[in-house]
């Protein structure tokens, strides 16, 4: 089978119809409507086998990963997802592994109403960039560059679980129940899509923890120009990484990536009205710090001991 | 370097500048706006390390090439190309490299007038993946499924260099000056943009020759539901492929990909304004047939021989 007998039956008899997607996959480019009023958002991500995803992954958890991991970009931007275009690149031409590689993606590209638009296949190493885009109401996006000195630091949820499961890939000595359950968060991260109305309109700045709070949180503040207290006590940690590494946990988590979760900022003045909003969702964020004035990050302690912080966290090369 | 020292220092700040770019590189996603009026085109390519380029060719050289035939997908359209954004896979960090490409990559795009909006830079074997946005009017598309029987099919230039430069990759008893000439139209290939306005004005239907001449026209036929009778004698082939191929010449451009040139069809109706548009613009485009009822493809030599061609071009599996 050559590279369109496999485009049509591995990814394009079975995508997602969208009104706003005028041509799809098949021609020479994507033809799509932006909806009036709208702006676009594009964000790519490279997902590179034994470096992002381990070869021993199921092909549907890879694809599914790599979907999950672009829409909490659009999310973190408080946007709504819309359109992917998938550049795969594979060794051979492995059947099996495609079909169930478009399986997950399919699955995953449905829970976002998210239309696969095109793409490029490719012989060489296994690697899946995909492009996704989405909307914001123009003048709406939430930038990395929006938080002000007093604005409250917010995570939306647990940290660390992610990184637990890779520092548990190379060790054999691991309860096989505490392995599995960060191993899913791992591999199945879930963009926080829930929140993105609450985002668009309350938070100042938002970022997706992808590299570990400390450098994430060092993003808004280096493009917001200013500088960060954190609580130590309020920023949590998922209970497994409090058993494994105790003490040192918040250390970990500080550097600890791929947990996708946002990270944002709200205004002191429209705080009373975001924690009503999240009352009313039954959502629940962690106040985990404040905007100051004085550049870095720092943790204060339960004995209000002030610790620096060096931001650390995943770094390509 | 880290990521984001690096992508700041090759990539950020050399970026050309648009106005329709709300945030480019720097945040989770870029934040573009859509001039009113417009439709927006996306189309993907991956450029893999010793399938699509050789190691051996300059950064420069690799990173103009992955511009070049991604602008090609939007003129096919009949569209105006406007941002891309870059999903870099590197072995390591070699700053040569990465100043020479960025440097190419920069040049290119400036040549079109497009921005850099984001991207993802992964460690892995070599690898570039451009996702490229345009624009064209709404509803003017130019598709691979709008060729009606009795329009009439036209190439915008000589086909074959860029394949002969292929061929002569693993022989060593090539002309010198024959393979720099046939190289340069491989490795540096020439997007038709300046045929942009004419493709939306007249054009029925439109595909980039990538594959081959046989393998594209047949994605135009296929999705138009025709067939096409071609006139051998008029396809215009390079003057070193008819000299190293001899009368072998027309069945190699056939399947010969890489040249980047346009294939297009043409209603009758529309034929003679067409040809005045070119005249004016001092263009030269080649009738090399007739779109027909009756499927598949031929050829019709000087003797008004008829012989059947089977589609066949570059297969990436």
């Amino acid at each position: 089978m050559d590279e369109f007998g496999l485009i049509d039956k591995y990814f394009k008899s079975s995508s997602l119809q969208r009104n706003d997607v005028i041509i799809g996959i098949g021609d020479d480019a994507a033809c799509l409507a932006i909806p009036s009023g709208m702006q676009l958002l594009v964000s790519t991500d490279t997902l590179v086998a034994e470096v992002h995803f381990l070869n021993s992954w199921s092909p549907y958890d890879i694809a599914k990963r790599a979907v999950m991991v672009n829409v909490s970009d659009i999310a973190a931007m408080g946007g709504l997802p819309a359109w992917v275009s998938l550049a795969l690149t594979m060794p051979d031409f492995d059947e099996v592994w495609l079909q169930q590689f478009s399986k997950g993606l399919d699955d995953a590209l449905r829970e976002f109403n998210i239309a696969l638009i095109g793409g490029d296949t490719t012989r060489g190493p296994l690697s899946i960039t995909l492009t996704i885009h989405g909307f914001v109401p123009a003048g709406k996006a939430v930038l990395r560059s929006g938080a002000k000195v007093y604005d409250k630091i917010y995570v939306s949820g647990e940290l660390g679980a992610a990184g637990l499961a890779v520092s548990f890939l190379k060790r054999d000595d691991i309860d096989s129940l505490d392995r599995k359950v960060v191993e899913k968060k791992l591999i199945n991260p879930k963009p926080r899509t829930d929140l993105i109305e609450i985002i668009q309109n309350y938070a100042t700045s938002a970022i997706d923890i992808s590299d570990g709070l400390s450098a994430d949180l060092n993003h808004i503040c280096d493009l917001s120009n200013v500088g960060a207290s954190l609580i130590a006590n309020n920023i949590p940690i998922h209970p497994l990484v409090k058993k494994h590494f105790d003490t040192l946990a918040l250390d970990f988590v500080l550097s600890s990536g791929d947990d996708y979760e946002l990270c944002f900022t709200v205004s002191p003045k429209n705080e009373s009205a975001f924690l009503a909003s999240l009352a009313k969702n039954k959502m629940t964020c962690y106040l985990i710090g404040t905007i100051e004035n004085t550049k870095g990050l720092r943790a204060i302690d339960a004995n209000g001991e002030v610790k620096e912080i060096k931001p650390h966290g995943y770094s390509h090369f």
